[in-house]
């Protein structure tokens, strides 16, 4: 018996999605870009997922990009805003200090470029204080981006409120909401962010599937060149099973969002509870404002990673820290951001649930990882 | 019944590539970064992948870069050697005037940034001069690129004496292959280039599927940023069906390339023959140095775009140019640049055959092109 509980790191594609892409896998292969019936066919399932998409983010059609993934998405928004900005002698961005290594790694190398980037700290719960994002706006900002939610612990950042400070100053603002989008409310609108980065295979959707919102009034430019796909955005022939699966995982995730949001943080509670009656476990991250299956707990004094393939070999799925950078032995620098100390943060376990999980899972992974700290320590 | 002739805008997903993709697009749908056996299985799944398709291409495995599809490929080819040759003070790049837009987009964004692009002229075949790319090398040339086989006419370069001139010289040298791979042997080192570039999707593998063969020698920086996937130099989660759907594509394509060469080769001579019989019928590019499956005909006085609509209504699917620049109803530059009229440019059909179209359809092809030449007369 296996369960799966790295939720965070990928998810299954649902069979939703997954019968919404077979006929564009099999049948319906056309290109969209082709002038014959093939092509149209393609060219309107593609309107179609942008449709719906546009309208679950509560964007309008022509505000959505499709294209590879998350990281794609982040890559782009920070790069057209700093290309933007640039030209109008801007060469300030704000992040903070716990963002996807996207954020920061395109950061670091605009920085290499001649632009200057201040990443603010947050607090032991991992958010980030909206009057310090205040605070550091200067008249050459070309943008903020402060994610959704965190990757790893889970947290919510006020971004609503970091939103309508960035309108207030006219700054461009980015947000990542690629752990946050189909497990909780993602709105354009309502965040008031001028763009927003989503990955399908996060929400039950394929994976090579990014989302990218760009407010109608917002730079964007390309970072693949070619062909005018995306009204000229992103080059490259579409790839139309994977964005028909990705509208079809939205769609179901938002439908069901409200059930599994109080399912899963049921479930999550219930997990975080059984760990933190193990001596000495601390939890990572705010306990109330975090993504409903997000738990990260350490265990001071023992390997994360032992932890993590002890538990894989007794059948649980979980990860230390990211998928991203499971494969470093670095402590984590969102939980040293946090305040834990490196044998803290090398302590650490991601158990991250969604609404395939049960209730035995939460009491099977608690006796689990109850023996395995026993074990190790 | 359909007959779908439009291969070089995209191909049907074999059922071999299908087969290999479906178990990752369910049960194995593990982020191959993730440590535990879920992880490891979809990492896995990667590295035979590579090892597949760095066998068919000729290189070793830590030549072979996935990503989203051939515009990703070729911009990040051209990117790359620009940015390096930028650090060493060249900034003079070679290319010719029937590249596909991926290439001709991304070097006008590079002149944008102080490059000087030289684009030689071709042949009425449509081929490249190798003396004219020897003769327009300098001292601060970075970067030759030169395509493996035209998406309109067919035509195929030299790419093989542009090597060892660009060796000789000690300037880097990418070629498109995008519509030669599976179809053609694109050998890296029977070619001697440092870049490669591929797209599943063209040989029967699926949408979003990018191939990139970077030389062991050859620089190579990140468009994309983010995680350590593909050794750091593209990020964001692997797409792992694609990628193992493109390895099955490229091993089976390979596995049958004499076979279906001597037969698509025979019925695209069967169709030229039979259109050239329509009287004012031109043939583009060369007659001999073609892809197998290129038929690309002009028929002055005609509006390609009629002709092809009318072909799709008696279930013909064909193109007028490339799929990529088919919602424009500028004459192809492509056809131009060989020494076509505007007239005879936009009167421009672009059959492209695969292994899969019969005698028959030719020959239904051949009448139907027939009649509706003459409707349109």
């Amino acid at each position: 018996m296996e369960i799966y509980a790295d939720n965070g790191a990928t998810t299954r594609l649902s069979s939703a999605a997954l019968d919404a892409m077979l006929p564009f896998l099999k049948d319906d292969f056309g290109n969209p870009s082709s002038i014959h019936s093939f092509g149209i066919k393609a060219a309107d399932a593609i309107s179609r997922a942008r449709r719906t998409v546009a309208c679950r983010l509560g964007a309008r059609e022509d505000e959505i990009y499709f294209n590879s993934g998350g990281s794609e998405s982040i890559t782009q928004a920070i790069t057209s805003a700093a290309e933007y900005g640039a030209e109008h002698g801007k060469r300030h961005i704000i992040t903070t200090s716990i963002e996807h290594h996207a954020v920061l790694n395109t950061m670091e190398r605009l920085g290499r470029s001649g632009f200057e980037i201040t990443v603010l700290p947050v607090g032991t719960d991992g958010t980030v204080d909206p009057d310090s994002v205040r605070d550091a706006i200067r008249d050459d900002t070309a943008l903020v981006s402060v994610m959704f939610a965190n990757n790893e612990i889970g947290t919510f950042q006020p971004v609503r409120e970091i939103g309508r400070i960035c309108r207030e100053r006219g700054v461009l603002f980015h947000t990542d909401a690629v752990q946050a989008t189909g497990h909780v409310p993602v709105n354009a609108g309502d965040i008031g962010a001028d763009y927003i980065s989503a990955s399908a295979h996060k929400f039950h959707g394929p994976k090579g599937a990014g989302i990218l919102f760009a407010r109608r009034e917002a730079p964007v430019s390309e970072i693949i060149f070619g062909g005018p796909q995306e009204r000229g955005a992103r080059a490259g022939t579409e790839n139309v099973p994977a964005v028909v699966g990705a509208a079809a995982a939205l769609e179901e995730a938002c439908d069901t969002m409200d059930e599994n949001f109080r399912y899963v943080t049921s479930l999550r509670e219930k997990l975080i509870d059984g760990l933190l009656e193990i001596p000495g476990t601390i939890l990572n991250g705010s306990r109330q404002k975090r993504l409903p299956g997000n738990v990260n707990v350490s265990f001071p004094g023992i390997s994360g990673e032992s932890l993590a393939i002890l538990l894989d070999l007794k059948g649980i799925k979980v990860s230390t820290g990211s998928a991203c950078n499971s494969v470093s032995t670095e402590p984590s620098y969102v939980l040293t951001a946090i305040g834990r100390s490196v044998d803290e943060a090398l302590g650490s376990l991601r158990i991250t649930l969604d609404e395939t999980n049960t209730d035995e899972d939460a009491d099977q992974i608690i006796r689990a990882v109850r023996e395995a700290v026993i074990k190790l320590r």
